[in-house]
């Protein structure tokens, strides 16, 4: 932390490669510093030049009057590491490295990239392969990205950090040039020592960033981010994230940018939603969003009011907005006749929402006055004001008018502004109203204004009591692949109910079993190997005692004509009936590990109805998560009690959501594969039932 | 069709209501036909003027000196039909009528307009409430839009029509701040004549449009939407709708805005499906979508080359190309050893996709040898170039190497352009190249771009050969709410199958009719009236002929207990097992008639798994119509031999789906409602089976 520190606030700052001549990229970050009025010492180091931009050139390192700070380290990746080196002798706390050739292109750049840390030794560096960082709260600018030729940038309280250097420059000038005020921006790029949670952490202690926005490729060290995240979240930060690699396509590209080794995009929605962590779904978003949520207003429900000018523009919002899940209802009486007391245009339409007035547009009165009427109506939770094409010649009228009702409401005011008068949402954005020019981002940034809202008023899941882990042995069992009786002996260790049954070698043993449970049962073969038991004809259901050593006759000789080989155990289970089949599962990737829950089923199949949280290595899931895990499956109803069904077990299901989140922390990498497929939940009090599962242990 | 060509390219006009002030919306429309060249006469018409931009004023519309071809009408709401009145009588071929005031604000409004059509008589009408038309073709302004304050306008291929007029000002200035051309432009608003479809119409045979946009809130008159759009299919000419009305309270807007009552939004769903219109859902799109079709190439494929001068927004683009199904595989060998022949800088990625040209991105030789390379490549259907900040300092580098290479290939080649180098997008638009600054309008305008070069190759399911329409008789039915048998009796005689069934009234009739059927029966009562049948313990499933006497008499009682009624009459039917359950329905809606496929399930239920189709009032659906519905639904794996099931008889269903039509198409507005529910799908050669339904015939 105090390296960033330092980054952030560099009392002195070497620039090791600096060049005299602006125009090129290595003659900015001296130029930069100036320009935007840094106060510290600038030592360039250049043996080529005697002084740049008036400022002393020193010819090496070892020349410096003494350790800088911080370096920005503008050599090539073949000599970086030598002025790395040089640097951490010195003392220096931390060093930008811009050059790129390291482990995103390849093996030789792996080789280097290495070659740099060992470098560096206690030294903390950011980079390589990034274009530094820029604190605009302070004005100072470790950077070489031609952004900065701007003159001002609107200092504000979003804080950016990225993994691409580029797209760093480009949120820069996407933010100056719409007025939306930023605090400190960083690109970590490949990140061989700070990390982006290194940066988030740092932002949630900076008391000049109230959001944190990130762009993100991919998390190095997932326990790490997760604890960034969830500090964020204490805090009462929110964090947002456009995250690239949503397509495989995409993950393929994003992997070879960064040399970072990516989890399926899937597990990344578990960790953003186990850490409270808002994902935006466009890169404009990526600003549009914190510029919102960093108005620190609350929306308490869905209704929106749409004040506009001009008709067209008002129904593209409200269009919007209900695509989004908003209501725009009509005012209430008083709210109407408060609006039509101020006399506005012969046409003005004020009894309906959007409210237009259209022909009174023009007068700031008239606007001021219904601006207040809206924002004190208990009808709407926030109001939308469109500025229209008239604003073009009058751009301060509107953004006047929406100004001074801003301290008499704490409810959500944003504007949208016609594209094509882009200074208009300038101002806006600089008197701290949220101005869009796309009706979607509109709609977009109160949504995520609505979900934090709500989020922050929830006790938060991550809080909620952990379930004590059961103390269950299971070093005894076998390894490598577990039979369906192995497994479920697994399962039930940790808690799992499993369906009753029996492992049999004759028949005459199964129909003692099926005696013994006085029901219907399932006849199976019991094998490790053989994975589609039902394609070898080693599956019979429906049987009874009276028929099951018949049938187990039957299936020893079908098994063994479809596989050469004759089955000498079988499992007689009890037949669960009547209960709503689904899914349980471990899915394991780069991220972590994460317990999969899915609704069983062909058809939800088909729809891909699952979700999935990452397990706390500590504890496992909480019963919290697990019934968040259970209302999130798109088919919920099914488990709700939907047209009058009976309501199957939901907090039995929950339970066994955790009892196999624990057997997972609690086998760690042991287990290496694990999933019951069905699971029966039963009738309300009648729990569920692991009926069939598959489990690989490491040896 | 002659009245839009004089509204188009009129003679003379006349400016009814014109001021000498500038500054006010009465000024434009004289100031802007002269500012951008009208050559025609031009009369402004207003007592208070001798002249008017040094244009003669008359006093009043009887001292013209000749009929105008048409007239701009200024007027207020309360006297523009007495000029409207005149200028028919004087012979004026079509007027314009910007006043608002009618449908759109209420009751009165509604008296004004139809006052309005009154005084019009034949003479054509453009509006009321509309902001006029825009020729920019011939640059023939007669509008009132603030955004002609403009210069130049880009000439191109697109001609846009829509239903607000304050949007068709934001359209024009933003494809003017893009570049992007357009042919003409038309505000339709209130429609109480000339309507969108007219437009559309006319744009079908104007030589200077390739691409018809449209901003739709309803459409008045589906038939004629319908025929309209067909034409234009017809004539290759893709029509692109952005539509509002998605959710309940947008669609509250978009009535209340310009009065007209609209269909709901799965019909326009339907009616776009069944006419070949592409529709978007951002309003970008509609301009973006239009500007990558005009260029009149074809995506023969899926595969995309990205060129970059800069990773983060390569990864961008890749990333959001992914999510729209696009993939961006890495160059073959060939093109690879081609682009390392360029012998670019030392860290160029030339190897991988995006192909990576960073350093030495700035020199126009290599630019154009590596855009060559990658269209002259086997493994890419089309090129997407980034140009990044580094196209600030020099924005004719890139534009100037793209442009050069365009000659040389028939294959879409599209630009991302950093959103803050609009100039450059303007540039590049300007010469033909498509250029986007947000990656997700890139993706939509690719992916449009495909399904168009897809649907264009494929014969037009429009044409496929009608299926003769049965000559069956149904008069003789009874009217009302009709019982289940009935039901079928109707659906039968219109071929569809149904289950084999008997009405009884007796334990004995019901005991032959099982026999008879020589299968497991199901029971059910028989009442038009009762439609929840099984909540009253009418419904009794399984049955057979030792028990269904029995089981009838138990099912008198119960039923007679539940409701008071003692029923008189009973189905027993065949029961029907093993098939895949779907349901087949009418819904109408003030957009026509329409046939609802829908999968059947609980679970298909929840996910809303259906789809629709306008009927044809001639015909009813074609049997590709019908096989393409089935192809829509989500869950169409279950009906393909979904993991090695049995398919079901899909070709009996498609028949089924036309039956079911042509009995809509027959009965007309006799028929009020019609399902089935559920319809059986069996296995492969053995057809459908009708198991329960009703209908309500009109008296």
């Amino acid at each position: 932390m105090e390296a960033i520190a330092s980054l952030m606030n560099p009392a002195s700052v070497a620039v090791i490669g600096a060049s005299g001549d602006a125009s090129k990229t290595a003659g900015r970050p001296v130029a930069y510093l100036q320009k935007h009025g840094f106060t510290g010492h600038i030592f360039p180091v250049n043996p080529r030049y005697q002084e740049i931009n008036g400022v002393p050139c020193y010819k090496d390192i070892a020349s410096l009057p003494h350790a800088p700070d911080v370096a920005v380290v503008l050599l090539g990746a073949e000599r970086a590491h030598l002025a790395v080196r040089e640097l951490a002798s010195r003392g220096t706390k931390a060093a930008v490295v811009l050059a790129s050739g390291y482990a995103e292109t390849g093996e030789e750049g792996v080789r280097r990239q290495r070659e740099l840390m060992d470098a560096a030794g206690t030294m903390r560096l950011l980079g390589p392969n990034t274009i530094g960082l820029v604190n605009v709260t302070d004005r100072i600018m470790l950077s070489a990205s031609g952004a900065l030729e701007m003159e001002h940038f609107p200092v504000g309280k979003i804080g950016i950090v990225s993994q691409s250097g580029g797209i760093l420059g480009a949120i820069l000038s996407r933010a100056a040039a719409s007025g939306i005020g930023l605090s400190k921006l960083v690109s970590t790029s490949n990140e061989v020592d700070l990390d982006m949670a290194d940066f988030v952490d740092y932002l949630v202690d900076d008391a000049s960033t109230s959001v944190i926005a990130l762009y993100m490729e991919s998390v190095r060290n997932p326990g790490k981010f997760r604890a960034a995240a969830l500090r964020a979240a204490a805090a009462g930060k929110p964090v947002v994230v456009f995250k690239i690699g949503r397509s495989e396509s995409g993950a393929r590209s994003a992997v070879s940018h960064t040399g970072a080794l990516a989890g399926s995009d899937r597990m990344y929605d578990a960790l953003f939603a186990q850490t409270g962590v808002t994902r935006v779904q466009t890169f404009s978003d990526l600003l549009d969003v914190p510029n919102v949520l960093a108005t620190g207003r609350k929306l308490a429900g869905k209704r929106v009011a749409i004040l506009t000018s001009t008709g067209g523009a008002g129904t593209l919002v409200a269009d919007s907005l209900g695509v989004s899940g908003f209501d725009t209802p009509a005012p209430d009486g008083e709210t109407a006749a408060a609006l039509r007391a101020l006399q506005s245009g012969d046409h003005a339409v004020l009894d309906r929402n959007p409210i237009d007035v259209t022909l009174a547009g023009l007068q700031p009165d008239l606007l001021r006055g219904a601006i207040r009427i809206l924002l004190d109506s208990p009808t709407y939770d926030a109001v939308s004001i469109i500025v229209g094409s008239s604003a073009l010649a009058m751009p301060d009228l509107m953004a006047g008018a929406i100004r001074d009702s801003m301290p008499d409401t704490d409810k959500p005011v944003i504007a949208f502004v016609s594209p094509h008068a882009p200074h208009v949402a300038k101002i806006l954005n600089r008197d701290g109203i949220p101005a869009f020019t796309s009706p979607e981002s509109a709609s977009s940034a109160l949504a995520a204004l609505s979900r934090h809202t709500q989020a922050a008023a929830c006790v938060d899941v991550q809080h909620s009591e952990p379930v004590a882990m059961p103390g269950a042995k299971w070093e005894d069992l076998p390894r490598g692949s577990l039979n369906e009786a192995q497994a479920k002996e697994l399962f039930a260790r940790f808690g799992l109910p499993c369906a009753r049954e029996r492992v049999v070698t004759t028949a005459e043993e199964a129909v003692a079993a099926a005696h013994e449970f006085d029901a219907k049962v399932v006849l199976k073969i019991l094998s490790s190997t053989i994975t589609h038991k039902s394609d070898v004809g080693g599956v019979a259901v429906g049987l009874t005692a009276e028929n099951v050593g018949t049938r187990l006759k039957k299936m020893r000789d079908d098994v063994e004509t479809a596989t050469g080989e004759r089955p000498s155990a079988f499992l007689v289970q009890e037949q669960v009936s009547n209960g709503t089949e689904l899914i349980l599962g471990l899915h394991k990737d780069p991220l972590g590990t994460a317990v999969l829950l899915g609704m069983g089923g062909v058809t939800a199949e088909l729809f891909k109805d699952t979700t999935m949280r990452l397990v706390d290595r500590a504890s496992g899931l909480s019963l919290d998560e697990a019934h968040a895990m259970i209302r999130e499956l798109k088919t919920w109803p099914l488990l709700n009690g939907y047209r009058g069904r009976q309501k199957p077990d939901v907090d039995a299901l929950a339970s066994a959501i955790v009892a196999f989140s624990q057997m997972a922390v609690s086998l760690g990498d042991t287990l290496i594969e694990a999933e019951i497929n069905p699971i029966f939940v039963l009738a309300e009090g009648q729990g569920v039932r692991a009926a069939d599962g598959v489990a690989v242990l490491a040896d």
